[in-house]
């Protein structure tokens, strides 16, 4: 597939766009960065480790029946997939409390509540990613209400899948962040990417973090943990 | 009813006990505080101003079905309500967007979304009273997901009731604050005040703030306002 123009640069990745209006191609980089672009750095070959990692994890959920814009893993950096219209809507799906949520609601890193959480950020670099509710989604017309009982659903339906293909792996799943468009034909689909750059992950064992919370916390062992993930998830569906 | 011991102090009233354990009496204050308590001042018989229009509104939602703790008004600053525990939920139902939502979503005050906006903050000082969402209020054990659907509910109904009453006298209902409580026998009821206190109220004709907001954003003529609000109510229920 050739590639054209770039249609859009992220801090961990690049849209470029092919000759077919309806497939995109996302080229995973090295960049590392944290709280709002403030943090930066280069984590050699990290793009290549995520692109792998959450090209296991997309193939999985298309098999268990979850509609993503995945494709096809064309090298090392880079995935085809649909063209989507992306709602500018992050969803974090927590099933253990961590990072600023514990700070938001004064709530210990750890604790497990009973219900599984689900946050919704307006994507807006400018206003610092705000957390909002339904409700201001819809009066900023991000999304009808219907649309994000769909997203909600979805991401029900992809933590369950995914809380059990890490736990067979030996890893807690604590959040991740997904994000959803709409294809040319109206289909809410999962986009962007799964891996340690956008999910939580625990060792069940030493409580381990093996996740992006390396560089944000400077605990170091950022490539070596997502060696690990890709090392362990390639062991487990083999 | 005899007076007994303070039970809560509040930023502009007082909760007194009662000899009877299932009510008690709220004492209004002249105290105003704004941008959570940073800026304080007292204005001249406020405390009346605001017992004597809740009181207003209050008997007028009790005669259009909504349940509340309002039972009596004793003097001019004292009411006798049921003692409920209270949710430590604030809601705030917005049907124009104005105030620190404007900031925070990046919205023009004055807005006017299609849908109407309810938001949750958790009463809490220490945290800054932050934004919430259900998922969250219901990790936190502060309602359960059925209480809170009871709530939203009162919530809308609230909204239609007062947005008309309002409407009557010349003043747009932009947004208001509501909290709710349970009573003894576990139902939910309106608590809390409803006053230019925790409501915003425009002129229709001339835009004019006739609320706290005077107050907030030092615009003057703070105690006028609540008098010409008082006026128009009582105006409007002889």
């Amino acid at each position: 597939m050739k590639q054209l123009e770039k249609l859009y640069e992220g801090k961990a990745k690049q849209v470029v766009a092919t000759e077919d209006p309806t497939r995109i191609i996302i080229h995973y980089k090295d960049d590392a960065t944290a709280f709002n672009n403030i943090k930066k750095a280069t984590i050699y070959n990290k793009g290549i480790l995520s692109n792998a990692i959450s090209t296991l994890i997309f193939r999985h959920l298309e098999a268990q029946g979850i509609p993503t814009h995945y494709l096809d893993t064309l090298n090392e950096r880079d995935q085809l997939c649909r063209k989507v219209q992306i709602f500018p809507i992050e969803v974090v799906v927590r099933n253990i409390i961590a990072g600023s949520m514990a700070r938001h609601l004064g709530m210990a890193e750890g604790f497990e509540p009973k219900n599984t959480i689900y946050d919704i950020c307006y994507k807006n670099d400018d206003l610092g990613d705000p957390l909002m509710n339904d409700h201001q989604a819809v009066a900023l017309e991000l999304a009808t209400y219907e649309e994000l009982a769909e997203i909600y659903d979805l991401a029900g339906r992809i933590n369950e899948v995914l809380k059990e293909l890490f736990l067979k792996i030996g890893i807690k799943l604590v959040d991740f962040k997904v994000e959803f468009g709409k294809t040319e034909d109206g289909r809410i689909v999962l986009a962007d990417e799964l891996s340690p750059d956008t999910c939580r992950l625990w060792d069940i064992e030493t409580g381990e973090k093996l996740d992006h919370d390396r560089f944000r916390r400077d605990l170091g062992g950022v490539r070596e943990a997502y060696e690990e993930i890709l090392r362990r998830l390639e062991g487990c569906m083999k």
